[in-house]
């Protein structure tokens, strides 16, 4: 398949902006769950960047389950996360819900992310792959790891070679955990593919207290950065507050990080 | 919520073409899993129609794993949809896969499908909703049944009244089927709403020889209809054999319903 | 294997002590959670002899998860069994937790009940199926289809004939339900062994609810049997309170099974 | 609960022979799935204790899903384990299946493990934690976390101190791997009892491939030691071949956590 090891047009390393992924660096992806406001997604923003991050996250369009819930600042969400690169120099990745957002996400986002509840959507996965911009490909939360790599040919096959791999959790019965973070796709994904892998073990836990130890195990099985959620006041998140990181605990996970890859001849 | 069984905007019983389901009358909604050619898909309607169904459904855009499977006819089906319902007189459902293909899905189907692939793509159920036909939501694959109501509500909001849910299996570690068909979903979502419910246990099964006893399952639980897949040889389909019914299976899955049916006051 | 449809050895139809499992007539297995006290059994069994019931369950040895709860009457829960029996007239069915209780248990039961807990505890599989009396084998919670055959080898080989299995609920996402009652094994189990199969909706959905719709569900689908929950006053239950009927919910889904019964050929 | 951080009966740190558990120093426990033969164990133990285990696994007695499988040396496989013990200096760790295998196996095991189908196996829990040796309780392949300390809970009050938690797998809709791995559950454990935990990547896996990073995530998520599967020739081993490292790469796999250990402060 196009994304096997020995394909003569893999790119184990892509570049987001001047961000290089997959190579001996890791790559720490932050920011908010959700742009809420300038204050908020700024301030995000540059703890995030001082903690070590060099990628920033922020969802401008939300999938949310209910059509009660908040669905994202949208277009003007856009905007901001356009003023926080500008200010902190980070690279931007940021969600797209459907093919009638692509051109105006594409137009700010450095990097298109395709969620989990989007990663079987073949005609998305195409029309994202053909932008001419890197993308941010999530597992989806019942997905086998086999279909995660036919969801990642339909990008490769529409032009993109800029693609990322994201575990983020499935579903299973524990309930002690918002998901399951199958980190046994690490390997294997590495193994069967060129693609650079990331984790996201705030989604995947969703449980603060868990994201520093299984951000750490992420990287001591080979995976290529993590993506964490960062909040100032987790409390007051308009979205998924229990899962997020103070600026302090990001810290702290960085510094975490530092150790395990330097154990393991990467830097951070 | 909306769709709570006091809601005076309730609709228990609705209309597809001249059919209704939700009513004493159980709807049998047959065809083929795709629409591969001409023969193919008026044979099958031609026997869909005799064995006792309704409601014509085939998939002109398909949803596919992988992007080296058959992806559908297209257009083109759409076309022989038409015809199809031209000869027969049945309705037809057929699947959208994306906001892009509204209108020209919405041209011809009778009622929109949106698949389990596409349960929590909130940006699709709310344009569908609000294109002034029935909607066929399914399950997604990995969703609760609250998801699947909160999913329903997405379209609900949008302006559809008429809407049918179905349960079409879901993920679980079982391997002997290629999903878990869960009935325990539809005296759930019949307690807890007003909308019909509809069961599909081909693909909630994936065994041919599963179907018709889930079907009398489906009904004697509380279903208001069956959906299933038919094809006039199911060993030539270009997808989901080995879940396709041949005609006469078809005709003896019906005949076991009418007996269930009777038993529980309701017709065929 | 042993278990296959052609073995000469096989017997549809098993007997536990006046009662045939099996045959033309679906056999109601009914009774308390858990042996509370002489008055709670002898009420519940004459309310569910009365309610068409042919064989007593009732729990003397309970597996539970913690240890804090209730743990059964253990011997004189036996004790008491027996009398119900003798005022009842109906056999006994009730659980074995250990091979160390075997002698004691089938010095009363008329059956054996070998619990989801224990399905793949091949030392008492082995064990009980060689004490001479007939075994219901419950399904594992995790268990595939597969794997509960195999299990019933294990109690086939060491002798017993009179193997009753019980599908009783898997374990999957989904939270509505306590868990996902699999009708699709029964037409599976139906077609791959002679073996009588019945269904637990009690446990398989742990909602009373949900139990006369299913309990129609898997006799629509070829269930011999059913094994349903009863509690004079299920607010008071020491055990499983939400998944127990009264005996008028009994009596009521004694009614639904009779019509679904007489559809297909089969009395209650 | 009797589990609780604070508990003044709380030990952390725990010995079987002189080997500490839960300590700053990690443990490794590896040997064959089962004692095959007096060569092949010798071999194995030899080889373990070469590439820097302390403690030796082998199964004498093994659970097995098909009747037809091996069932193990049983009492000669634990003469065998004995002789092993003798050369090689480790204590001995494995499995007793049922209450009646109690005595026998105590005689000669250092450490008695309760494996995962046992876990719900609440008359062996009682039991073995009343036998005055170290257990090994193994996570329920269908079991929350919450479950699992409810079981740990029965070993700890029927007397036993010195239990060591097992993560091993989950059953989850993922075919890739023979269970999936939750390692998750290692920082939920550690947070939520004072008892040392260790990761079993051999079952959790299925795949020697991934066996040695996910011992290296293990450790970096906090676990306090990893218990693998060797086999001189995996190719011939009677049981879980696939998942069993040769000494090579157990040497190989034990470079690797020093380098973690390391990294946070502890030791292999």
């Amino acid at each position: 398949m196009i994304f096997e090891c020995d394909n003569p047009a893999a790119k184990p390393e892509i570049k987001v902006g001047n961000v290089v992924l997959g190579g001996n660096r890791l790559v720490l992806i932050a920011g908010p769950c959700t742009v809420e406001s300038r204050s908020q997604l700024l301030e995000t923003a540059i703890a995030a960047k001082e903690g070590g991050a060099s990628i920033l996250r922020g969802g401008a369009y939300k999938p949310r389950t209910s059509p009660s819930s908040f669905q994202g600042l949208r277009e003007h969400g856009l905007e901001l996360l356009a003023e926080a690169r500008e200010i902190t120099g980070m690279p931007i990745v940021t969600e797209v819900l459907d093919t009638t957002q692509l051109e105006t996400v594409a137009a700010v986002a450095d990097m298109l992310q395709i969620g989990s509840r989007n990663m079987g959507n073949s005609v998305l996965l195409q029309k994202a792959g053909a932008m001419g911009k890197p993308v941010l490909l999530k597992r989806g939360m019942c997905s086998t790891v086999n279909e995660f790599l036919l969801a990642a040919e339909y990008v490769l096959e529409a032009g993109c070679r800029d693609l990322v791999l994201c575990e983020r959790g499935i579903r299973t019965f524990e309930t002690a955990t918002r998901f399951t973070l199958d980190l046994n796709a690490v390997p294997l994904l590495k193994r069967q593919t060129w693609l650079p892998v990331v984790v996201d073990p705030s989604h995947g836990t969703g449980r603060e207290e868990l994201v520093s130890p299984m951000a750490r195990a992420a990287v001591a099985c080979g995976a290529d950065g993590v993506m964490v959620e960062l909040h100032p006041c987790p409390a007051d998140a308009l979205c998924d507050g229990p899962q997020c990181l103070t600026p302090e605990k990001f810290h702290d996970l960085v510094k975490g990080l530092r150790l395990m890859a330097s154990a393991i001849g990467r830097s951070v």
